[in-house]
Parts: C-alpha cells; structure tokens; sequence
C-alpha cells in the first residue's frame, strides 16, 4: 500500500482538489489518496506548518506528504522534496517545513528538477503530481532532483526562552475548529526549561497555573459535576505536543471559546512565568 | 471489504480527521473509510444522533460506525460498542444513540475496557481506533469489553402523542444544507397514529394541509409550470422517514428556506392535528 | 479500477454524500469514488457546468461523473447518461452539460428509463446509484436508456463575439475559493478571434492590457521582488482554459480578492476589445 497524503490551501468547493486526484490516480492507480486539510488558510505558511507538523507522523512510514501550499514556482520559490523520518515531503521552498526542522534532521533534500522533462503546457501541479507519485511507488529523490544542504526556515514560528530561563515566551500558531488557541511552546521545550519548577501561564491579563493533563481535569465532587465546568478555561497539552488555550466544551457558535471568550487570536504572546 | 464510517464534530480544517484516517489505516491497512459528517455542531448530541439514524443503513451489514462527539471517556461518559441490526457503533455514552435505540432492540451491548492495554500517552481517539479496527476485522465485542444492559437515553429528542391520539406534537431535530427543517415525527408514528384521519401541520401562524409524495409535487398545469411553485413552502416525509417542513428549491444565501422564510429554527415546536 | 465522481449541492454537514457513498459501494464494493464538490450553490446549473467541464478530463477514460444537482424527476426534468470523450455522465436533464455541448459532440445520450425495474420507495438518487454503477461496470448505455438526439443547452453561458469580431463580450461564470473571478471566455475563442491583435480587458471602470502566462508572470528587478506585487490585479487563462481575473496572492479573507478589490461578481460583464 502506498499513500499520499494532501493538505493545500485550495478549499473544497472547487475543482481543484477533485482535478488533484484525479491526476494522482492516472498517474498511479493503486495509490491511496487521504485528506489532511484543504482549508489551510490562503498562503498561510505558518498554518501549514503547525499542521504538517501535527499530522504526519500518523502515516506508516513511507507515507508521501502533497504540500499545496503557494506552490508557484518562482526564482525566489523553488520545489523541493525531502525525505524525514522516512517520510518524504513534496512542496515549495517557502518555510513551510520550518516546525519540523526544529525538530529533526532531513534524512536528504533535493530540488526537484524534472520541469522539462514533461510535456508542454504542464503546471506546477503536474510536477508535484510527478513527484509525489514517484516517491509513493518506491522511486529514489536522486531521479527527480538535485541534493541540496539547506532549505528556507521562518524563525518567527519558535518560541523564545530567557537567556536566564526564567521564562518561556510563545505565540498562538493555530486557531482550531473548536476555537482553542494552540501555542508554539512544546511539551519537551516546557519540561526541560521548567524542570518541575512552579510557573504561571500569562496571556492579556489572564493567568493560569495548573496543566490539565486532559480537557476533562477538572476537580468532580459530589457538589460540582463536570457540567458545572463547562464554559472554565484551561491550559494543556495537546495531541500534537503544544500548549494550548483552551475552553472547557467550547462551541465558537454558542457558548463561546478561547478564541472569542478569552480574547486570544492568531499571533498573540502567552507566556510561562517560573518566577514564582 | 471491511467498511469504518466517520461521524465527528472535528470539523476539516484542522489536521483531526486526517490523523484518525492515518491511525486507523496504521492499525487496519485494508479497511475502508467513509466520511458521513465532521460538521456536525460542536458536542451536539442530537443532531448527532439524527444523522447517525438516517445514515448507518445504506452501508453494508457489519459496517462499523465510528463516532466521535463528546468522546473524552469521563466518569459520567463510558466509552461503549454496539452490536444493531449487524452494524457497529463506537462512541460514548452520552446519549448519541437515542433515535436508534427508539427503533430497533441492540443485539449485544458492551462497556469497553481496553484502556491499560494501550501503550503509555494512548487518547480516547486511540482507544476508538483500536476497537474500531478490532470490530471491521470480525472481531468479537466480548475481547474488547464487557457486556452491559443498558445506555444512556436523551428523552427530550421523542415526539409526544397526546392521550386522545388527536394530536403528535414534535421538534425541529435538524436543519439541513438546504435550509429545510427536520421534525422529530416519524412516517410510520404519524401512520399508526393518524390512521387516515384528515389533519393539519401547523408551527407558529402557519399551517399546512398536504404531505407530498416528493418535493416537486405541486399540480402544473398550462398556467402553471413547476417554476411558478419555486419558494412555495410544503411538507414531506423525507428519505429518512421524518417529517420535514421544506421550500420548494430553497437556496439560503439567495431566495431563502424553510429556517429563513418560515421562521423555523431548532427545537420549534411543529403539531399534527388531527380534530379537524 | 473503476472510478466514480461526485459532483452534487448536498453539502458535507449532512449526511446526503455519506449515505449515497455507502449505496454507491453496496451495489459495487469495488468501485473508486472521489469528490469533485459538495458545495456547488444550490441548484446553480452554471457553476456545475463549469466545475464539470474543468475536472471531468483529469480522470481515466471510463470515468463515471455522478451529478447530483437538481436531479428530481419532474416532466420537464428527465433522467439522462451520457458518453463523451469516453467518459460517462449520469444527470438531470437541466442544461448542466452545457459548457461541454459547446465543446465535443456526444458519443451517445440516452433517457434514462429503468424507473420501474427499482423497489418501491426507491428515489431519484437510487436511480442514479443503479445506472452510474452499471456504467462503471462496463455496461452499456442502451440497457438503462433509450436513445435520444438532443439534451437542454443554457445558452446564457456562451460569450459573444461581436460582428465585426472587434470585442467578446463574455460574463463571470464562477467566483473561486481565492476569489478570482472566472470568465466565460476561452483561450480557444480568443486566439481564434484575437488572432495576434491587440487587445484590451475591460470591466466595470478596469482595464487590462497583458494577458499573464501565470500567476506570478511580473517584472522582477533588483529594485522590485515578487513580494511588492502581491495585491497586483491580473488576467490569465486558467487551467481550464478560461480568462480569469485574478489578483496576485489574494485572501478573501485578509488582503482581499478579485471579487472584492476589484467588485467583480457573479455574471458580471467582462470585455475584450480589439479596436485599439
């Protein structure tokens, strides 16, 4: 079995992804197609990033990623195709691995540079459809392009310790479907600058000092049920490995999330105060 | 063909249904996976409940049914697996289940317990796709947990007949894509009940007299062509067998719909009245 | 491998696609589906004739496309297949196919006519269901149909060349999830019409002068990157061969779009003009 994984920015209400799968499978019949997300939002590469990050690793190994992204190529933009955790990744070089690399070291990386082998009139798409195809059948990234040593990081996306560790200063990188504020401060970042020091979570003028270690944690007695929690803030640990600002049973729609009841968005700082 | 079919609230933005599909082809390469919802309203059981009714039944016996709304297992939420009518249901004990269990006796119920077999970081997603995968491959309830009596029911989702039989009285459970509102009164209640008595649909000041056999079922003539009803409002059982108040080629962004044009929204009230 | 596309109104919150995917693989478990859209507009013939047209060709010979856009059963409305360019197409008779009728002569078009072969309580889904799965089967069209020799065409669709051939007047025919507004007019037309003279592009109080072989296709100097022309208008014949106006890296919902930042909409008028 052999999968492709898909996230772009394409939306769902056009042809766009159908035409996709439609050339992924002329291209490779047995192939298995999954959707990761067409909904990142336009050219957003930070977005792209965080869920890139938190997806991938759910595949078996051998899995190839499609990365439709601001995938025009241009001289500033180039595509690229890496190989990671014997993963393999397609897309153009625009930052948009940029939370991987903080993490792990490319197994190699090439510049793709098949462009004048296919037929005239073909787009930036059909390369990547050529590519991921190859890779997805077995082929090796020596065909399809030339080794290179480096690719474009966007160093915003990291989180910032003190030089005198006493704190941990963050961005919200992500805004989920349930209005839950993710940060790009990772478990592993918090456990060794923390070193079970005690600390106080900061954003605007709200505080938080206790990690839920589920959204569920709340303290139940036979005078409080979980259902007195509903609407409570929390902070915690998600699936993906990043502190997230939570609302207990949020709805965006009706009762609210951290998003619209804690005034938190996209860019925002939180902070992880130790000295306390 | 092993069938999992996917009813989540996770929405398709965010990276959630691309790692549930990529565990559960980690754990079950074969199987084959249908999405019936991901937008269904956050942590909302009921209309969970009416799409998992109205959809379970055109799939393949031995179909498992893999629902994820409200699923973090708590004291008051097990987590459970159903055996009905051949299919298989995964979820949590919130209540999801209510329409189906008015409809058909379960043929095996249990509480599962798999939990401290899982490895160390293992989440409820997790739990889910093991007993999911376990179910499509023909495995047995009994090896993932243990047999039960009874679960949870949410009451409030019932349509009520009066004592005199001269009156069902129903919600609005559903509004669907095309802005038209789906009652809690079922066709086979409104037969057994109505018994061919004349009787009239009323919801706020409006009233309706006639059930179609279809949407299109209005008396053309060489006056009057099909165009010439479109935004006319009527009644029909719908495919899945329950009242639904409708306008004929309703649009919500352009002409309106039931919900904007007759000021239907969920919960409202809708009577069959049979005095007349 | 046989292939099945959808392209239906039914949107993905309900669970419409989820129960016609389980009855596409009851009565076929090997057939392939894949979406096209869920989202066209309710009941807009145009935009699904654009999408079908744009996507239909990216797939295998052999391919059945499913339409299910206002495919209830009327009079006026029957029940057709088609084959063309050895593709298949299962619809209403609505003038869907219009954008393709101005294209390619079909192989063969027959009225659908196995309504009363089906159970009682079947719909108008099932009756799509059973004839796309027999086509994809490799069955042939005269089991399910009875020829015909003409179907419904919206000529509304259709540019216009002046008739002196000094303009073509053609219309917005469909707005996409980056909000770039897609014309009628062809790269065929305007060759053959155009034929190397100059031209100019005209709407509302906008012009312009340069068709682009691509989206990022500016002049980039040392004193001037990509990055300053992101806003930049532009037009381009898209991938599916029509003129597009398009702005550099839009974002509807940031930066803005064609459809915002140049108040192009819908059925717009859009111009080329040779007498200059």
């Amino acid at each position: 079995m052999s999968i492709i994984t898909l996230t772009t920015d394409f939306g769902l209400k056009d042809h766009f992804v159908g035409v996709l799968k439609g050339k992924l499978i002329s291209e490779y019949p047995e192939v298995q197609i999954i959707d990761i997300s067409h909904h990142v939002d336009l050219f957003n590469i930070s977005e792209a990033s965080y869920i890139i990050n938190a997806s991938y690793n759910s595949f078996p190994k051998g899995t190839v990623h499609f990365i439709g992204i601001d995938n025009e190529r241009t001289t500033e933009n180039k595509h690229i195709a890496i190989q990671w955790n014997d993963h393999f990744f397609v897309c153009a070089d625009n930052g948009i691995l940029s939370i991987l690399t903080q993490k792990i070291v490319p197994q190699k990386m090439v510049e793709i540079n098949i462009h004048d082998r296919l037929t005239d009139g073909s787009t930036d798409l059909d390369v990547f459809v050529k590519v991921a195809c190859h890779l997805a059948k077995g082929g090796s990234l020596n065909v399809i392009g030339k080794e290179i040593s480096a690719i474009k990081i966007v160093n915003e996306l990291q989180a910032v310790v003190a030089s005198d560790s006493s704190n941990i200063k963050g961005y919200v990188v992500y805004v989920d479907h349930f209005g839950n504020c993710v940060t790009n401060i990772s478990k592993k970042m918090f456990a060794e600058i923390g070193n079970n020091r005690n600390f106080e979570i900061k954003f605007g003028t709200k505080t938080i000092k206790k990690i839920h270690s589920n959204y569920s944690d709340f303290k139940v007695s036979e005078k409080y049920t979980l259902r007195d929690y509903e609407g409570e803030k929390l902070a915690l640990f998600n699936e993906a490995g990043f502190l997230e600002i939570a609302i207990y049973k949020s709805n965006p729609k009706t009762v609210g999330s951290a998003k619209s009841l804690l005034g938190l968005k996209y860019r925002d700082v939180v902070n992880i105060d130790f000295r306390i």
